[in-house]
């Protein structure tokens, strides 16, 4: 099979360099001293070059949360027992969990999608089964997926994105829900960046150290038993990724190929964000990052991807939500950027 | 004059533990790892202990920007013209500068008050007049201000307060205007801690490496001339102290006293905090601290408080521009903090 014929190889979406031109002299005429803003200027810049207008603005936001179990569990790896995923899950359905409160607050759309998990999913208002199997298999002795279901959940991503771009998404946001899938993400990153797992392995929910200790020993594991395999970029998401993991590489791939703007959460969505940049080169620039994650390996992720997060706020939570607490400070340099005066209209004297 | 008459010196209000306390145990059951919304976290439970109430909220915003020139701008040391900062308050009572637009999509009340610029004040929409002179003198060759002046100055801070009481504001936020007040900050802080100029001299508005090392040779030779004289906090305001830092400087205490949190900008506010902690023992309890400015002598004032600010987007601007940005960030945290179900409303097990 070419390998031209995956849709996620097809190539991102140009940046127009002529809106972030015109978005950065604006800047340069507002009344403030050059670069005063800081961070809030170098943002609307690149949003004004992802959306390609001079005034960027970020009011409809999609977050999409996508639900999946990991056989890795198995191993004892988690803090918190395999079922609070579904039982997440049917409190995302209630309103009660925190990307529940933050989506409100945005006024964002908030779709969940469950992939798979270990109890057996009921309809519940709100919740889109896309059922591929109860959760992945255990990938210290098999392959996490079959091809059919990496497949399969990368498309879902895809088809999420699908649906954004017919509503004139301006900014996605993917979060996460899978109890192990720190697990699953430190095993990729450590597959994708050639690092040791005491690197990527961290306390994920709440694992003591000797719990870190027998995480990494488990990954190191597992790494090992499938270094013949994990060659490709593909292969490693395929042998060690989550259904949720796989779908969000499918919606970052899809966003950079429909020209929407991602917002990066913490250490598993980037994670699915350097898997993306590996399988579409030139995905990441559709890319911003929100916070640095309390999880340790986040850092090597985001220094492998070259990105700066907005936030540090400690934050360790998935769901979307370090993503969704950046939007608020996205919306305030759009504004600024649209709505101060320059020098001229204030008869403001420059420096 | 016995130092108990001057009202600055009245003890800040309590803090209540008993609503940090519910806080921190609401914060232990909602459906989340302990701990995973880091900041969040904290942020929500120092405003319930503020706000003496489990559940606080930042919906009632009161911004009040304070407007004053200094004498020491005739040094050279300012990469803006001193007619700026007139130009400015037009430009605040047009709604055109950085805090206008984020006032307004914080829904805050905004208020500017002019205590004294070297361009004659006109009557203008939203801004108040309290004039105490075409600015401060040029505090190398005497002090910046009058003891009068001083007074008058930290009166006006109070009694700005005393409205925000009144309309039970749940947060209050100084910002600042005044070309030249980095050097000022900078020779007050050095008075106050007692570093050497060149560790608070930053370029401000926009100096190069040569208009810094004149900066701190300014203040270097301002604060020798002075040492006999600035001796005590007060005397260390009124002798290098601009108007507007010693009116946030009376705001912060007042706040203190009148039990409203505070939450401090940049480099210029957090002077104006430390010079509060001094002259009213306990009030830096009140004041959360906003972010970090690009201004390379803030990190010392903010440790000097052993102060800890959300964000470091590299803004340095003033105006209250940057606490504005951290709004939202403490809405989420109240939102979340309020509004999330516990594991047991939801169902979720715990670790």
């Amino acid at each position: 099979m070419n390998s031209s014929t995956y849709w996620w190889e097809s190539a991102p979406a140009m940046i127009d360099e002529d809106a972030r031109a015109a978005a950065e002299a604006r800047q340069g005429i507002l009344t403030k001293p050059p670069g005063a803003l800081g961070k809030l200027e170098t943002l609307a810049i690149q949003l004004a070059a992802l959306q390609g207008r001079e005034k960027p603005r970020v009011d409809r936001v999609d977050i999409t949360v996508f639900a999946g179990d990991h056989g890795v569990v198995a191993e004892g790896i988690s803090a918190f027992p395999q079922q609070v995923t579904y039982e997440m899950v049917k409190n995302f359905a209630s309103g009660g969990a925190a990307i529940n409160v933050l989506a409100k607050s945005l006024g964002a759309t908030l779709k969940v999608v469950n992939l798979g998990t270990v109890v057996e999913a009921d309809e519940l208002p709100g919740v889109v089964n896309q059922l591929l199997g109860p959760g992945t298999a255990n990938f210290t002795r098999q392959s996490a997926m079959t091809r059919q279901q990496l497949d399969s959940a990368m498309q879902v991503g895809r088809a999420t994105v699908m649906q954004c771009r017919q509503k004139d998404s301006e900014l996605f946001i993917g979060g996460e829900m899978g109890i192990g899938n720190t697990t699953a993400a430190a095993a990729i990153c450590c597959a994708l960046l050639g690092v040791e797992a005491h690197t990527m392995a961290g306390p994920g929910t709440g694992l003591d150290s000797e719990g870190v200790s027998h995480k990494a020993d488990v990954i190191s594991r597992a790494l090992a038993a499938h270094a013949d395999q994990a060659k490709t970029p593909i292969d490693v998401l395929r042998i060690f990724g989550g259904f949720e993991i796989a779908a969000l590489t499918g919606c970052y791939i899809a966003c950079a190929q429909e020209s929407i703007a991602v917002l990066v959460d913490g250490f598993i969505s980037t994670c699915a964000a350097l898997c993306a940049s590996r399988l579409c080169v030139g995905s990441e620039q559709w890319f911003l990052y929100s916070h640095a994650s309390a999880e340790p390996g986040h850092a090597t992720i985001l220094a492998a991807l070259d990105a700066e997060p907005v936030l540090d706020l400690g934050m360790r939570l998935g769901e979307g939500s370090g993503a969704a607490v950046v939007v608020p400070i996205l919306r305030q340099a759009c504004a600024l950027h649209s709505e101060m005066a320059t020098f001229a209209e204030a008869g403001v004297s420059d420096g």
